[in-house]
């Protein structure tokens, strides 16, 4: 199968890395994933500092040859949140229950312009180690790491002042 | 991957075809797939005459049968909305557009119960010649075939007092 994922990826958490290995699962050995990744001018909406384009592309990159993944993929850059799911021929798009609804928006626009719709297939949810979601905003307010685990400024600080 | 899909399945029209061949392309051949099927009881909440069970169970065997699907599936009678959903260990269920608030649902009660939620695959919608959706009603109310085929009572009605 052909499938769609798409995201600005900053930091690339173990939510993305499950999102982007089910993409790949879905698509199978002899399928198609093509991988959004927001440009910086459209990144740049969100509510704190995104890293530039080409890192994040980078991270990316290290994470797909980290998991050997078959040679299947590309990445398209994304301007806006559709990018070209509008009008490109593919079978399914890959999401979280976040990006949800939009993956909705997606099949009623392309209803709209006579386009077949595309399957929609939402990956269960990975919770950090305090059964709250990983998102890349509790990862910038130094909630949690990337991997989800759970930072203690508190420890991290009385090791600081022990250090002194 | 361990799946489950659910319907009443009156008639097995060609959206409940694929809706359920997809659950076995998602389960993989190792896999497993559970196929909920509504009891009498529970199938009467609905605006027409249903079939009875064993008519409806023998047509959803005689179609995998007739798709010589791997013997990976068993089929659970369902009671309610939610079957066996909300405490089985399983990875995905596979929905339409239709039954996906229910999916959604589901993972939200098993959230409450702390179990682990599940993936949710949301098949394309399978139309009808006319362009609108296939379903049970439309087909009871003489629409359409199971094969989303419009039918010209027009035209039959003619033939018909033409053979008189």
């Amino acid at each position: 199968m052909k499938v769609m994922v798409g995201g600005t990826f900053d930091p690339l958490h173990d939510g993305h890395r499950f999102l982007i290995s089910r993409a790949f699962d879905i698509a199978g050995p002899d399928g198609k994933v093509i991988i959004g990744l927001t440009s910086d001018a459209f990144a740049d909406r969100k509510s704190h500092p995104i890293h530039p384009y080409k890192d994040r592309e980078a991270d990316l990159l290290a994470f797909l040859k980290e998991k050997n993944v078959p040679p299947i993929w590309m990445i398209e850059e994304l301007h806006d949140r559709f990018g070209s799911t509008l009008d490109a021929d593919f079978d399914a798009l890959i999401v979280s229950e976040e990006t949800f609804p939009v993956a909705k928006e997606i099949n009623q626009l392309r209803r709209n312009k006579k386009r077949p719709c595309v399957e929609i297939h939402q990956i269960r949810c990975v919770l950090a180690e305090d059964g709250k979601w990983i998102s890349s905003t509790r990862i910038w307010r130094g909630e949690i790491d990337v991997h989800g685990h759970v930072i203690d400024h508190q420890s991290q600080a009385s090791t600081k002042s022990d250090d002194v």
